[in-house]
């Protein structure tokens, strides 16, 4: 086992078993005597890795026949701009609910090409709720709903689908993909970076309905509509390969846990145990509303910020890294995803509890 | 050593001793108890990764502090898109020079956004050969000249910097980066996909001039601004850190080799081994004007397509791996990038010389 526990909030930790067997085949990928990074993606062993890596996916998520699936490059910045530009026409809106950061980007890239109406916000109460859908305005007309479904900076997710009627629902799932159930049926699109949850930075995963492949505008730069890497398979250029493989192995390491709803589970628990802590004591804070708490990302403060650096000079000591608050909001912050085990958790918890005791 | 020689047009073979150092520090980078997969790209650890491959890739190429080092995604097809509306302007044109394949995407893509003069072709001898510069049209009033430095799938490659006088010279360098000095400043563009010569798949190199930076049409999705990357030092968000991080070792192991002018020789070697034999036989043909040739990708044919699958039985029993030519010309290719050994290519000459023995 290693000595460290990463809280990385992105790129993030990975499965023990995943590095040791990315390790292991790196020169010799299943005695075909190249690395995956070597293989041409267009030969039968890289075939053969890609296409399991989406069944898996496909079998993990219940992703339907009725969505594609894609690998893509640019992160959940480039689908701020792929969603409009694919799904507003030449003069749809895009419903947008604002629950902090990653929401304000997406809204203010899709300004770019057309117009925008925030439904909701979370921004009278500094992002530490999810609004109650019976709050939201109307969006009947709108070319689609797009939510974040898990905010990593502010540490708020979704704990419901919305109900989006005949609107398009999309969702960016960047930082709980694959930790809890998702219906995917309801959602147009779902889209995420893979660097959280799933694997190396530099592979975007969208699965998205078929019946709205194919309505990019005329503008629309080739790499960023749907329809061309949907027809490719995925290959209209060379995808990245290595990333592709790497998620692969992670999706078979999260099927030997049981899958999704096993792992929910397990996050359920991990998050549990962080926040009970917090909730115990006033020495620490975290502003989030309790029934809208991300299980991935658990931001936190010390009762002042002098205590930022002893903090995390006597976590890193003790192997825990990279607990430091997003520069954009300073304080802590655990992330906690699927590959964490709970005794990462565990540890945070033992030198909080030590930390309280010295400076509480 | 390994027993195979891959031949593959990319992604491609890769050093060895990068493979076994990237295996050997999978789990734990430098101490650091964390996978480079795992490290925030905010954190030291990977910043150090980052600039380091930016510094020795400037040594490597000689990049001048006039021209910025962007690390990229979504490979040369989505610079086909970034060129044109980065640089075009709302009223200018781009010229073009088609050498083949990749010059036919890019102009393409280019016409999506504006007017394109192309303004030599080598169409009429079935791109077998690059036009010389003397019998190109005109291009003053032109907002860039694009050309392909080396085409990947016809094998035919620049032996000359296109003279461009006061227009912005572009040019996609993915299949012959770093196996040649480039006059860097010569250049307004320099782009390339790794997956050939350099690294990973999901990498994109550009490095440009400053001063042409911030000149993105209005329109332009935020991830295609070569501007918003500029300013954000190629972090405007997660960049593909492990293909990065492979990039900077490849980079290591051409500085061990000599560098850039080192390698390049070893480059003409292993092409004129290859080539003279190819000349020295009317069994095998090549199409490609001598003076012209991709010391790179080398197409070839038997004397009849029937010949194609024992050559390529026969090759691989004897580790010689991914000779089939693209599939949109048929025949063999055989791509000898900088981390093709010479053996590699006298393996390869062995087995044509044998085979012609057997067949011609």
């Amino acid at each position: 086992m290693r000595k460290v526990f990463n809280f990385s909030a992105g790129p993030a930790v990975l499965p023990e078993e995943v590095l040791a067997q990315a390790a292991a085949e790196m020169s010799d990928w299943n005695g075909s005597g190249q690395s995956v990074m070597e293989m041409s993606h267009r030969g039968k062993e890289y075939m053969s890795i890609h296409e399991r890596a989406e069944q898996d996916l496909r079998t993990l998520m219940g992703i339907p026949d009725s969505h594609a699936v894609l690998f893509l490059q640019g992160g959940a910045t480039l689908q701020f701009a792929m969603v409009p530009l694919n799904l507003l026409g030449q003069n749809g809106y895009g419903a947008y609910v604002n629950t902090g950061e990653w929401s304000k980007k997406a809204i203010k890239e899709a300004r770019r090409f057309g117009e925008v109406d925030v439904v909701a916000s979370a921004e009278d109460r500094k992002f530490t709720y999810v609004p109650a859908q019976s709050s939201w305005k109307e969006f009947d007309g709108a070319s689609y709903l797009h939510y974040c479904a898990n905010e990593t900076i502010g540490g708020v997710e979704f704990g419901f689908t919305p109900d989006s009627g005949d609107v398009p629902l999309v969702a960016d799932i960047s930082s709980n993909f694959l930790s809890r159930p998702v219906d995917v049926a309801s959602h147009a699109i779902l889209y995420g970076g893979a660097q959280k949850n799933i694997g190396p930075a530099g592979l975007t995963i969208v699965t998205m309905r078929r019946d709205l492949i194919g309505r990019a505008r005329v503008e629309t730069p080739t790499m960023l509509d749907y329809q061309v890497h949907a027809d490719a398979d995925s290959m209209l250029n060379t995808p990245p390969t290595w990333a592709i493989y790497v998620a692969g192995l992670v999706f078979q390491w999260l099927q030997r846990q049981g899958g999704v709803a096993a792992i929910e589970q397990r996050n359920i628990e991990k998050a549990a145990l962080l926040y009970d802590y917090l909730d115990s004591t006033p020495f620490y804070t975290n502003p989030v509303e309790p029934a809208d708490r991300s299980r991935m990302n658990v931001p936190f403060r010390l009762p002042e910020a002098a205590l930022d650096e002893p903090f995390l000079k006597g976590a890193k000591e003790r192997g825990l890294l990279q607990l430091k608050g997003h520069r954009s909001v300073g304080g802590m912050r655990a992330s906690i995803y699927n590959a964490m085990p709970i005794e990462g958790v565990r540890a945070l918890v033992d030198w909080m509890r030590e930390f309280e005791k010295e400076h509480g």
